[in-house]
Parts: C-alpha cells; sequence; structure tokens
C-alpha cells in the first residue's frame, strides 16, 4: 500500500480508498508503475490519483509507440468545478503522454436529461462552456473526437445492445433505485466507454478512463460486458485511474452540491466571488489561536490546503504551507486570504484565457452538431 | 357492442375481447364509423378488427383529404406467418384509403436482438423476407419510409427521451419482469409510434397502429406519453385499431409458438408442408361423424374455419362452410382437403409473386442500410 497518512500529499480519506482498494480490487498504484511513466501531473505525483485497473496496458502503449484512447466526458449540467477540472487535467495529462493517444470525449446530454431533465438543446449552452474549459485547459484538439451522446448512433446503438439480459437486480445493486432513464444511460455511457474500440475507430485498442473513485461500479459493469462480448467484438477490457474526490468547501464528509454554491468553485466565479467562498471555506484550524500556536493545525481536514494542494503546481509553497500550519506557525485566517490570492491570481489569468478560447469551443461544438 | 356470438364472422375469443373493451377503454368499431370508409378490408368487414382508439381522427383525414401516417413494423426473427400476414394486410389497406397516408414501417432489429438475441446483422436477412412478403401483398412504396431501429437515430434518440421518469413499478405492471433490455426496446416503440410526428417528418399528424389486441399496452404508453410531452411537441395522440389474434392451429387457447410448427404457417411453406399442416389441425368436430351429421360441427372452435375466415375473401364460399358446417352437412375430413386446397393454390401464385420480388426487397434494405 502506497498511501501513508501524514505527508502533504496523502490527506484525504485514506481508509475509505484503501476500502475500495481491498473490497473492490482496485490496485494501488506502485512506485514501480509510476517510475515507467515519461512524467508525472500533479495529480499522479501527489497521489491524488490512488489506484488503477489494468493501466500497465497503456504504460505499455506508451513504451511500445502504439496508439491507446482516453475515454471521459462531461455532463453538460454546468459551469466546470474543481472536480470536473480534476478530470479534465487528467485526461489532458494522459493525452500528453504519447502522440498516440487519442482523446474521446462525451458530451453526456442523455445522462444531463435523465438526471437534471436538461432537454438535449440545452445541452448545447453547457457543452460549449465545458469545452472552452477543456481547451483552456490544454486538450490538443487534433487528437480528440468530442461527440453528443444524443447525436452519436453507436453509442446509443451499444446502449440497446449491451443492455440485453441486465437484470433489475443487478441495476439497483450498481446505482440504487432508479428510474428507467438513468439505468438507459448508464448503458449509454457502457458505449461511451467502448467507443474507441468500435471498428469505425480501429477496433480494439488500450483505453483509459480517467474517474473519481466513485465511478468505479461504471468501470466494473463496462469490463464486465467487454469480457461477455469479447467474442464478438474482441475488446481489451478498459482500463481505469481513480483520483479521490475533492471535497466540499465545508469540508471532509461533504460533497460539492448544485444547491449551496458556496460549496464549490466554478472556473467561471467572479475573483470577488471566489475570495469570498475561500475565505468562507471549513479549515483544520484549532478552537483558539493560542491552541494552533501550541499543537499546529490539521491540514488533513482543511478544505483550503485541500484547495491548495489538489490545484497548485508550485510544489515547495505547497510543502511549505503545510509544515508552517503542522507546526503552529501559520494561522487560518491568513492562509485564507494566500490561498484567496493565488487561486484569484490563477483564475484572473485563466478566464481571460478562456474568454479568447470561446469561438474555438463553438467550432468544436458546431463540428459535433453537424456530424448526425 | 357490435360483436354477436354466432355469425359466421364473429367466432373468436368474443369475450375476452370484450373485457379489452369494458375495463381498458378500447372503443368498440361501429357501424356508424365503418360507413364513413371509403371501402372495408376482409378484416374490417369481418369485424376481425373489433376495436380502435381515436380512430376516428384518421376517418377525419380520409374525408379533408389531409395527410396521416400509418405506422406499423415486424420484429425480424422469422418468416411471416400467417398473423403477420393479418397486420401486413392491415397496413395496406389503412395506406390504400387516402392517395395522402404515408407508411412508416419499423424493422425491430433492436427488438429482435432483447428479445431474441438476434444480432443487428442476422436481422438483415430476416429484413429482407419480410419486406418481399409486405410488397408482395401490395404495399406501395413509394410512400412507405422503411428504417431499422438500430440505425434510425431519432427513434433512439427518443427511446431514451421518454424512459426518463419511468418507473420500474410501471414497466412491471405492463410488461411483467423483464430484463433491462426488453424494457428499453419498448422504449424504441415509443420512438417508433411517435416517429411519424418527428418534426423531420413535418410533425404532428395523425397517425394510425394497426396492432393484434395483444399489443395495446404500447399503444396505452405511448398515448401517455404523447401527452405527458404534447408542450414541447405538440404530439397528436397515436390512434389504433385491434384486431383479434388468431390462434394457433391447434385450436382456441393455443397460441402459435416457435418451437412448434405444426402449429402455424409460415408464407415460405411448401405446399405439402401446409397441405399437411393443415390436415393435423384442430377442428370444431364432433366425437363422431354421425353426431356430426346430427347436430353439426362448431366453427367456432374450429382452426380450419378460422383459416379460411381471416384469409379468405369469397364471402359466399366461407360462409357457405359455415353453414354446412353447422348444418352438419360437412365432415371435418373433406373440409381440409377443401380448405388445404384452397390454400395451397393461393400460397402457390403468392409464392411465385414472392420470388419476383426479392430484388426489389434487397434494394429497400440496402436503401435502409445506406442512410445511417
Amino acid at each position: 500500500m502506497v498511501i501513508k497518512k501524514f505527508d502533504p500529499w496523502s490527506v484525504v480519506d485514506v481508509e475509505d480508498y484503501g476500502k475500495l482498494i481491498e473490497i473492490f480490487g482496485i490496485e494501488p498504484l506502485t512506485e514501480e508503475l509510476l517510475n515507467e511513466l515519461p512524467f508525472l501531473n500533479r495529480y499522479f505525483a501527489r497521489r491524488i490519483v490512488f489506484g488503477h485497473r489494468d493501466f500497465q496496458i497503456i504504460v505499455r502503449a506508451i513504451k511500445e509507440n502504439k496508439e491507446y484512447a482516453v475515454m471521459s466526458g462531461i455532463k453538460p449540467s454546468g459551469i466546470f468545478h474543481l472536480g470536473s477540472k480534476m478530470t479534465a487535467e487528467q485526461i489532458i495529462y494522459l493525452q500528453r503522454l504519447s502522440p498516440k493517444a487519442k482523446v474521446f470525449y462525451a458530451i453526456a446530454d442523455i445522462e444531463a436529461w435523465e438526471d437534471n431533465g436538461i432537454p438535449f438543446e440545452k445541452s448545447v449552452k453547457y457543452a460549449l462552456e465545458n469545452i472552452a474549459d477543456l481547451i483552456t485547459l490544454g486538450i490538443d484538439l487534433k487528437r480528440t473526437y468530442v461527440y453528443f451522446q444524443s447525436r452519436e448512433l453507436r453509442v446509443m446503438r451499444w446502449g440497446y445492445f449491451f443492455a440485453r439480459g441486465i437484470t433489475y437486480n443487478l441495476l439497483e445493486a450498481i446505482y440504487g433505485e432508479k428510474h428507467l432513464g438513468m439505468y438507459m444511460s448508464a448503458m449509454v455511457q457502457v458505449g461511451d466507454i467502448l467507443l474507441p474500440q468500435h471498428p469505425d475507430f480501429g477496433g480494439p485498442k488500450p483505453t483509459v478512463v480517467p474517474v473519481g473513485a466513485d465511478q468505479d461500479p461504471h468501470i466494473r459493469l463496462t469490463r464486465d460486458l467487454s469480457k461477455k462480448y469479447f467474442r464478438k467484438f474482441n475488446f481489451i477490457p478498459p482500463a481505469a485511474v481513480y483520483h479521490k474526490l475533492q471535497w466540499s468547501l465545508k469540508g471532509p464528509g461533504f460533497k460539492m452540491s448544485k444547491r449551496d454554491p458556496m460549496s464549490y468553485i466554478t472556473l467561471k466565479d467572479s475573483l470577488p466571488e471566489v475570495k469570498r467562498k475561500i475565505m468562507n471555506a471549513y479549515t483544520g484550524g484549532r478552537e483558539t489561536a493560542e491552541l494552533q500556536r501550541k499543537i499546529g493545525g490539521q491540514p488533513e481536514r482543511c478544505a483550503v490546503y485541500q484547495l491548495i494542494m489538489y490545484h497548485f503546481d508550485d510544489e515547495n509553497r505547497v510543502k511549505k504551507i503545510y509544515e508552517e500550519c503542522k507546526q503552529g506557525l501559520r494561522l487560518c485566517g491568513e492562509c485564507k486570504r494566500e490561498v484567496a490570492e493565488i487561486f484569484a491570481k490563477w483564475l484572473e489569468n485563466y478566464q481571460r484565457r478562456r474568454e479568447s478560447n470561446l469561438d474555438k469551443a463553438r467550432q468544436v461544438v458546431d463540428y459535433a452538431l453537424s456530424r448526425s
């Protein structure tokens, strides 16, 4: 087990992810495997990516300079928040690892409809925003296939195809009690994940899906189905890399929630908004300043520390914040102000670039719409 | 109620269909409505079509020379049997009622996969055979849109669309406990039935679906959904006409079954086969010839009489068979031979014409395949 509890990079929900590894068979990311990668991004280096399934097939493809696919997507139901940013940066990293990597990016408008009641036409608006972020974060569009689920005949057809024989009991066990549309949407997602291996795209190939740990049931179901239909399609079971989830700004145990904008930061928030959210975030501070100076803070319970550790590259500065907090040399007020400044500065620059990418995003969306 | 028990045309399962009318709100076909039609086919004239929903919207469209759609299809899992022939003849009749009628004909390859495990590629072979029958029975191809479900983006998309919010309880109540694929296939069928009203086909229009009485749950579900999404699509709830089912050759209470070829006749059966099946069919004969001569036979319980009554146009001859049977003037052996001869003669001619239509059928199928 590579995850240790008290270092600057491994402070989140360690036990829970350990369970995923023990019970569901996600493999831990070993030093050995990491050492074989040409370079690491922040999430890999800091073990925010904590596990994988079959990632060695991708490592091998990179080494042998062979084609592989990076499959992911977005439910177009809102503006990118820091969680969506994390997944997007993973996609981009996995694409950059090799010139032979191709990204398949699903605009999950069927899921947005089933889950959030967003009509397909309205998804287009969000898709535009989401693609602008994907571009700004650094995707190589020349090696990216962007599509709308509701306009991609192949994934819709495969959704119907793979549903044969799937029992209600299985669905309930995986997804809980949901309405038919949600289950159907899950089957489309199976189609999404296997799309890179469709004959139209050259057939079987190594594929990796970067996901949050909570998405593993989808991955397991898809891998099972890829084996069930091996004789027909020769599928290679898709690999996955799993990252820890980012908490709500309310702290550990809370999830970001659309209903509470103070719980998350989006990439279109205004700078004053972002500062206000960070200043109101949950920290790992002690009851009194005096106590904190004496026994130190708890970065492992701090939403503000998580923010900077997940999203800020400068390793030395992050380490310094961690150490100062642990040693009681830094109080929460000043720390929040510092992190808010760092964030606001980054966001200001980001939003300027994002704005300049909207036209390009529109072209991508128009092209995706024109194909069906 | 128009259905009377003892006349040559109303001998099948009268009580059961009466219940459908009482409980589920299927309306009986009144003389009044029938009188408004330009002409009747055998099924309407003989009240094998026993009920409808909203059929007056079609009658009105015919009178006002306005466009309407006839929607139907086939599960491509075998050769047309006499039941499929009945539905096909209904489609063709409803098309002939007006030059403004347009047929939408679904090759239900998604259903064939979910229900029978027939891969989409294999459906093509059956589709070819089925279309050859449709042509031979007299469809006007110039006014017919034939498509494969698995290649028709719009019905697949609508399948996903209409599934939102449909609960497992509702599905179980309508269809019984089925696997996910069967439920998804039912949603595609909703898409099929509403396809004529898709904006791409000119939007809302009167539509009629000719179906066997057992298909009413589909019709009810689709009508409910057409009302639920009225504000979005302005759907006109699809009308339906219901025909009685044809029994198995084993007699009343039996259903035709793929596992028992002696239970049904297909349009590709050889002439000796057909004769053998008819000679082995269940009749309404009495225990002894003597008794039959004395009290007469029971055409209302006779699979051979049903065959001739459902499928043979010559009204006087059918009436004669009925009367002679009732009066004990005709025994089952000779009757079977006569019916077998009539059938074989018809089938011989039919199969010759069918053969000559295979090329045309291939063009229709190729065109349907080329569109996606």
